[in-house]
């Protein structure tokens, strides 16, 4: 869900700048390997606890062309949005809800919101970090991401464009 | 969770007599395959709703000796506390936090909130309801509930010492 099809290093940045209006260096998520790296030193425990606060992921903006794409692919597979988001327990129902309002095509028998992801099983996954996709039986993707620009070890998506021509044909 | 280390039936009757103080019939369960039917016909609308309600699930009794028998495994084993919860929005953060209270030894990493189960992948499942086992390529248990005393294709578990005695010898 996060950096996937949510765009959550834009709802941070959106957040940060209106409160506190400082520069983001995403060469700093990249290098640091999280979104939180990116923000100024003195402001990262901020943006930390935001990932915790409740309402932070009900209204984050929705990645270009998902909706689309994946209305279209829940047409053509069994589609699951897979989030680990148990590290963030005030973002669970604000999870639900975020999807059910825009990818209202889904059901909630399609969302699962854990914390690793080595209990799933699947033919694809689609992920920002190598840490869900080392231990996935099926065929791995990594969705680029700010923080993962570096990583090389598995097939690249850029865009949702780029999933709907691999999955869509 | 529910039915396995919740009792929710418990917590529903509870409830109920508290409310409505009427008798519950445990055979109409069995017969209907699921909590909800062994209330009185003109009261199951509101047995339904209040599986939707925010807190039903934050304060149910712990099935008896599951604690202790899953800190044991939790040394042993990869436990994963897997919840078909998705369709009760409210009851996600509810799950989160009646788990830490009662089973502090697990993390956040453990527990997946789901619809399905039919993308879990491991060795064992211990589930009160076929319709998650019937999908599962591991070794299926079903755990005795009232909804389900008359299933006969898994092997069964009654109880948390059962449940010890097969997985701690």
């Amino acid at each position: 869900m996060d950096e996937v099809i949510a765009d959550t290093t834009a709802g941070m940045v959106q957040w940060y700048k209106k409160h506190f209006g400082g520069d983001i260096d995403y060469t700093k998520m990249l290098a640091g390997g999280s979104l939180v790296k990116g923000f100024p030193d003195e402001h990262q425990e901020q943006v930390r606890q935001q990932l915790f606060a409740a309402g932070f992921f009900r209204h984050l903006p929705v990645m270009a062309n998902s909706v689309e794409v994946l209305e279209e692919m829940n047409k053509r597979y069994e589609v699951l949005i897979v989030s680990a988001a148990t590290e963030f327990p005030n973002s669970l129902k604000d999870k639900f809800d975020w999807l059910a309002e825009y990818y209202p095509f889904f059901t909630w028998q399609q969302l699962v919101l854990c914390g690793k992801k080595n209990m799933i099983e699947a033919d694809f996954m689609i992920d920002d970090h190598s840490r869900h996709l080392q231990y996935f039986k099926g065929k791995p993707y990594i969705f680029t991401a700010p923080h993962n620009l570096n990583e090389r070890e598995y097939d690249r998506l850029d865009n949702w464009k780029e999933v709907g021509e691999v999955f869509l044909g």
